[in-house]
Order: C-alpha cells, then sequence, then structure tokens
C-alpha cells in the first residue's frame, strides 16, 4: 500500500526543504542497541523546527510515504527502525534540542523533542529542581523517543513512567497538522486526552515535537541503603514497610539476585559483594525526604524495624556519595554483565507486585525443565517490574542454545500472561514484540487499537509495522 | 440518526435482561446539582454486572439508541443528562457497587464502577492504605464518574487526578465489547493507552465498568496551617518554599480571598476568621510527612523562614483534629457560602501556575468595566486551578445580571484562552462547555478528537451531545 522512497519523491522533498536538513544515509541511523535488526531508509531528514516536520509529513502521506521517526535510537524493540517493506523517510529529531522555557515557579519545563535526557535533567538542575527520569541510556536517549516509548527507569515507584512526568506536547499528526497542546497545566479536562494516547504511541499516530515536562522539589536530604533478604517475599513486606516509614519518600527499590555478583566474577568487572557473605538477594533502596529529618536515621530506623521484623538479615547504610555511587554501580553494571555472558533471552515483563515471589519461583521451575539453564532476575521491585534474563551454564555458549530460544521466551512469556502481567512492561512493543501483542493482548483492546490508527492515519505512514502490523 | 428508546424498543430489552434492572423514570435521574438541565429517557436500566452492561450497549448499538451513562449524578456540566434528541437509555452503575479485591502489598483496590468514594476511601484505609481523591461531592460520587471525568479535588498536588490514581479499567466499549484491561501493574506498555483515552471521555467512548485503583501509604504524621499572605505573588513564592522544604509531602494548598469571609458574615455561616484582622488572602496548607519527623515542628519551621522571607504575615498551626477540620470547614463552606449568595457566573478555570496572580487582577479589572459586582476567587493554586466565581454587589439579586451572564463568562474565558489556561480545569465539558471548547480548543485536537469518536462510536449511542456536538 506504500509507495518507497524514491528518487521522484526525493526531489519532491527536496523543492520543499532546505538541502542542508538532508543526512546523508550513515548506518549509525539503521542499527539498533541489541543489534537484531538493520533498518533501511530512502531519505534520512533532521528537521529544524516544528514547521518542517509538519511539511515532511504532509509530504509523505500525500505520496503514501513510510516515516520513521527517529530519536536518540537506544530503543530495545526496533520501533526506530524499519528492516523490511518500501524504503521509509527516517525523521531524526537531532536538531530539535531547545530548552525552549524553564518555569521554577511552576515546576515546569518546555523542551524539544530531540533534547537529549541527561541535558533535560541538568537544565531543571539549574534551577534547584528535579527532572526525575533516570535510566541507563540517558546519556543518548531523546524525550521525544522517551516519551513515544512512556520509557520507565528508577525513578517509576515516586515519580511515575515519562508519561506522568508530561503536562503537555506539541506534535504532528499524521495528516500533517500541528497538534499544539503545549500546556502547563496541572488540572485540564477539556476533551481527550490525545497526550497520554500520543505518548507510549511508539510514532504510529503522530510525531511528537516538543514536551512540557513536570519538574519536581528537590528532596531535602537523600539517603541509600542495600539490605539483604532472604528471599522476594521478604523484599515485598519490606518494601510495605518502607512505604509505611518514607510516606512516599521512596524513590528506588531494586532488586538484585546473587547471580549477580557471580556475573560480576565470571565477566571480570571489578565489582565485590560489600557484604561477608553473599547474599541469596539485595534490595537497594533510595529515599528522598523533607528538612528536619536525617535520611542516614530514617534509614537506620527502618533497618531497626525491619530487622526486629525478620525482614532483613544485613544492612549498610551509604555514608558518602561514593558509597552511594558503588551501590548504584552494583545496579547498573549488571546489563554489562551480562552482555558479556550472553543471554539466551531477555524479558522485560511486569507483573502484579504480590505475584512478584511466585513468578520467580515458577518461572525458575519451568525453564529449568529445559535443561540446565541459569536466570538472571533483577529490576524494579517496586513497580513489579522485573528483567528476566535467561543465560546458558558456565562455560557454554548462548549459540549452543539458539534451538530453544523461542521456548524460552514462550514459557516466559506465557507465565507473565497467566499472572496478569505485562510481556512489555517499560520497552514498548516496536517491532520485536507485535507477535506477543496479538497474542496476549485483550482483543477489544486490540480491535479499539486498530480502529483508532485506521481513524488517525488512514494511509499507514506512520512507523508502518510498529505496535500494529502494517496491512 | 438515532431512534428513540421507545416501546418497541424496551420490549427487545426486556426480552434480554432481567425485569428487576428496569428503573421508574424517577426525577431524580434527571436532574442536576446546579439546575441548568433537566433530562429526558425512554428507560432506566441498572445491571448488576459487566455482562449486563455489555448487552445493553450492544442491543442499543443495534437499534441506533443512545446511552446516558449515569454514576453519582454530581456533575456540574450537564453530562449525566441528555435534555433533547430522541429519549436515550439512561445507565445506572448504582447496583455495580462491589469493592472485588483489596492488595495491601501492591497498593491495590479493585472496585466496581458504582462504587461510592466515601466508600473506597474507607477500603483504603481498612487496610491502613490512603485512596487520596477527595472532592465535596464524596458521600455521593461514584467511581466510573469520577474516572470518566478524571475527577480533581484538593490532593491533586501531590496525588495527581483521578487518571493518576488508576492502573486499569474494564470497559464495554460501543460495539458491545468488553475491553479486559484491569491490570494492576505499575508498568505496561503493551499498546496504546486505551485506559487514559475512557478516563475524562465522560463516557462518549464507552462505559468504565470496574477499576484498578492506586492505593497510597498513609503519611506517618499529617500537619495542617492557616498561613495569611498579602498576595497571590507571594501565595505563589510560598508555594515554591513549601515545595523545598516538604519534599513531596505537600497534599493541599488551597488559596482562599477575604471575600469568603465577607459571604460567611453575609449568608449567616458561623465560620469566623481566626486572626484578628481578617486577612486579604489566607493560604490552607497540608503536609503528610515521613516517619521521625513532626509535622507541627515541620510547619513551623517553614512558618518562620516564610516569615523571614517576608512572604507570610501571620499563621496558625492547627494543634487539635478539631482545629484541622475547622480549618477545612473554612474552605469548604465557600460553596455553600456561594450558592447562599447566588452567582452570576462561574467558572472551573486553570492557567499556568505562575500566571495567578496576573490572571486575578486582570480579570478582576476587565469585570469591573462592566459595573459593580464582587469576584469570590478561591481554590487549588498548587494546580493552578481557581474557582472563579462573579457575584452582584451586596443587597442585589443575580436576576438582575441575567443580560451580561453571558459576557462575563465570555470575558473570564476570553481571558483564560489569552493566558494559555483552559476553561475546564477539573469538571469536564458535559454539555455546557461544548461551545467553549469548539470556541477555544486546539482545532488539530478537536479534528483527531472528532476522528476517534467516530471510529470508535460510529453510531454516536455513547452520551450523544456530551463533549462533541452530535451530528
Amino acid at each position: 500500500m506504500l509507495n518507497p522512497a524514491d528518487d521522484t519523491f526525493l526531489n519532491t522533498l527536496k523543492e520543499k526543504l532546505p538541502e542542508h536538513l538532508f543526512r546523508p544515509l550513515a548506518p549509525s541511523y539503521l542499527e539498533e542497541p541489541r543489534g537484531r535488526y538493520v533498518g533501511q531508509a530512502g531519505a534520512i531528514i533532521a528537521p529544524e523546527n516544528t514547521d518542517q516536520v509538519a511539511e515532511v509529513v504532509r509530504l509523505c502521506n500525500e505520496a503514501r510515504v513510510g516515516i520513521v521517526p527517529y530519536a536518540g535510537g537506544t530503543g530495545l524493540v526496533g520501533g526506530q527502525l524499519q528492516p523490511d517493506g518500501p524504503a521509509p523517510v527516517l525523521l531524526s529529531l537531532e536538531r530539535m534540542t531547545a530548552v525552549r522555557d524553564v518555569f521554577p515557579t511552576e515546576n515546569v519545563l518546555v523542551v524539544e523533542a530531540g533534547a537529549i535526557l541527561t541535558d533535560v535533567q541538568a537544565a531543571a538542575e539549574e534551577v534547584d529542581r528535579l527532572f526525575p527520569l533516570s535510566l541507563a541510556s540517558e546519556g543518548s536517549a531523546r524525550i521525544g523517543g522517551l516519551l513515544s516509548t512512556n520509557a520507565g527507569g528508577v525513578n517509576v515507584l515516586r515519580y511515575g513512567n515519562a508519561r506522568e512526568l508530561c503536562l503537555g506536547i506539541e506534535a504532528v499528526l499524521p495528516n500533517g497538522e500541528i497538534m499544539n497542546t503545549l500546556t502547563r497545566l496541572r488540572k485540564d479536562n477539556t476533551g481527550y486526552d490525545l497526550r497520554d494516547l500520543l505518548i507510549g504511541a511508539e510514532g504510529t499516530l503522530g510525531i511528537i515535537t516538543a514536551a512540557a515536562l513536570k519538574l519536581h522539589p528537590r528532596p531535602a536530604g537523600e539517603g541509600t541503603a542495600l539490605l539483604t533478604v532472604k528471599d522476594p517475599t521478604a523484599a515485598l513486606a519490606l518494601l510495605a514497610l518502607t512505604g509505611k516509614h518514607m510516606a512516599g519518600g521512596v524513590s528506588a527499590f531494586e532488586l538484585m539476585h546473587r547471580r549477580a555478583f557471580e556475573f560480576f566474577e565470571e565477566t571480570d568487572i571489578p565489582i565485590t559483594c560489600p557484604f561477608d557473605e553473599t547474599p541469596e538477594w539485595v534490595v537497594l533502596l533510595e529515599i528522598g525526604l523533607p528538612k528536619g529529618i536525617d535520611p542516614q536515621s530514617a534509614l537506620e530506623a527502618l533497618f531497626e524495624d525491619a530487622l526486629e521484623a525478620g525482614l532483613v538479615d544485613d544492612g549498610i547504610v551509604a555514608q558518602s556519595e561514593a558509597q552511594r555511587l558503588a551501590f548504584w554501580a552494583m545496579r547498573e553494571e549488571i546489563p554489562t554483565a551480562n552482555r558479556r555472558i550472553g543471554s539466551i533471552s531477555s524479558h522485560d515483563i511486569s507483573v502484579p507486585i504480590s505475584s512478584i515471589p511466585d513468578f520467580i519461583e515458577e518461572g525458575g521451575k519451568r525453564l529449568a525443565a529445559l535443561g540446565p539453564i541459569r536466570v538472571n532476575c533483577f529490576g524494579h521491585l517496586g513497580d513489579g517490574n522485573l528483567h528476566y534474563n535467561v543465560f546458558p551454564p558456565e562455560g557454554r555458549d548462548r549459540a549452543e542454545f539458539d534451538g530453544i530460544r523461542d521456548q524460552v521466551k514462550r514459557i516466559v512469556h506465557d507465565l507473565v500472561h497467566e499472572m496478569s502481567g505485562s510481556c512489555s512492561a517499560e520497552h514498548g512493543i516496536g517491532r520485536l514484540k507485535v507477535g506477543d501483542l496479538e497474542r496476549y493482548g485483550d482483543p477489544a483492546k486490540l480491535n479499539m487499537m486498530r480502529a483508532i490508527k485506521t481513524a488517525v492515519d488512514p494511509h499507514g505512514i506512520m512507523n508502518p509495522g510498529a505496535v500494529l502490523r502494517a496491512d
């Protein structure tokens, strides 16, 4: 149904748009971090402003040429590249990086979609505010992509996903119209919530070009602790106790398994467990508190209560920024170790929080039936979001396990589905999980999604084949 | 285009549904709090379960008969009744009031759409959790209506609107399909966010039948204070300072004008100002804090800092629950006083928070040009949401001002629009503000809303004439 972005079409584009917007067809735009897909494009265009984005979309819509929106290129599910079909226009937001405005009194920052997350965090810090979105790829991920995938990260427990951090958006719709709903309002009930519809739509309903983002006051004091727990059930009870103590002041509650420390050793990552004996499970906990209370004391009080309740066995409260960073390095180096080992299959799943212990137990059992494998399970316990990754036994290569990859994935996702969970907690559907969405998604929801896609983008030009199968 | 719910259609319904679901055509279903509209209906049905809701919707869709969903009937914009056009079926959720499940560890409660807000708050309290949605009509407002209008209230600053308090919904779509997305997940990026699309759609895209609601830990300690400020600019600076002190622990930040106290006296409401001299402006502030810090001391520390910065003139920290309730009574009795005086026109508006001082000043000026009127302006300063109500001078009746009502409304809404604000901050569009949405709404957004409405509800049966004009 779509036409390729061929030379004729390129000439049309070049008549309407300045020459310097066109970028060479560099391979870096057509790769993704895990190397599963290689993209293709008939043209790569990097507009300087929203009107130019609208012009590109209008021309593509008229000519029935597909558009793949491109932000930081860090997505893990292939949403940012199109491996087959008629060659699309790749529209990169790299030139639209301005912080348009900062409103400290309002706790609002207005930014273009190409702004890099660390730059946005820095702009907030300059006015003594916090933009709490934080994740591994923050040095290259761009706001447009983070919103389009409703990114998560480590602070969701307290501050919400990307969606909850956005007050308003400006977007170019598939017909080329500019939707100017860049509101800074905290309350605005005038019509359907199209902001949240475009957020998480992975560029299939339009292109987000700017956003009004919610900032937060910086907590007066912060504290970090590592606590050892005997099992995930104890970790959950600790989570509830922490909530009771901190009154919403818990910003991160991350679970790590002893496997992580084994992997560090196996892959020569110089991180050692700070406890005398490597515990079965560790919780990394971070809090941000009001004035008038010392976070260290608050964490010690929590630790004592947790010890008394039999929930924790040992614990360390970070006494310095260096120690805090060392704790976080443990958590953040897990993906590095995982990559070095080489996973058979990785899963970004969520289940209802109270089902986590059952999920871990039952998942382990079902996978063990396939033969000897290792699981490294870690993640955002406070959000019910685990990165549940499956590896070969020590000394064996993942290539030997190519034959069971699909089976592993199916076992994990089936179990997630049985437990009313999600097979894409924070990474999105992209192109990787289109089949999973069809298999596990609610049929009425899928029908409504398709009806909306057809109504809003009748020619199917926006990110063809992402989220929903292209016709 | 629609057919009335006439006797023939009633017979069809009665063939498929138990007799006792049909309710008499009682006038109470066809009235609304402000008495602006009188509704009509060919039948009133109160299903007992989601399947029955689906059956009604399916039959209405087949027969092209309109449906008006009815929850607590407390809406202020006429979304819950249809004054003209072919008589619709009124579908009341009053029998679907079950709390289906409570998950304290997850901070989740699953409830049917007919549950009354105070009952939901109580169910949360039973497991030592907080469901923070709180507003004047909480004793009769039902969850389905609160979600369908994305209700706000006094705790939005800390906990968000109804939308932010909902994890998943079950809904009947206009074609009669049941969308089962009653997820309890904190992170779930599988497809378009249809939850947030139905939330706030005021029943025009489907009927929410159940919801998984987010609970919060109860703060370890709470405190309340009344602080006097010389003007809204000082109130804003106080808001920022409070954020800095409390690290997200501010649950309410309400602004009141001295006019409120004048109105209490004029209408014989036995509330007196607790300060020696009635201040120009008062801020009512509530905080909820972690363990290890005394809220009274925290408020006193804030007060001292605010005094030193010249932001406040006087203040009282509540020393008892009785005093706290007395402070809140001041805030909550303002609407009573307003009703007794009788407004020329009321406005539920929001502007970017930092524009509030300008809005109040400029609004006062523009209205003064019409002749002698009085404004009582109060509300959720922390959300940029003011209830900006216009009254006759003392001793005169609002009926004398009927001739300028439209002009007043237009002046206020034009100013709001100039300041990038919203003419419906928390009450919704209903039928009252359809014209305002058309006038002030972003055209591209309106086009996309219409495209979605047509795609999802091609026959226009769902709450005809609400939000979008019926064909």
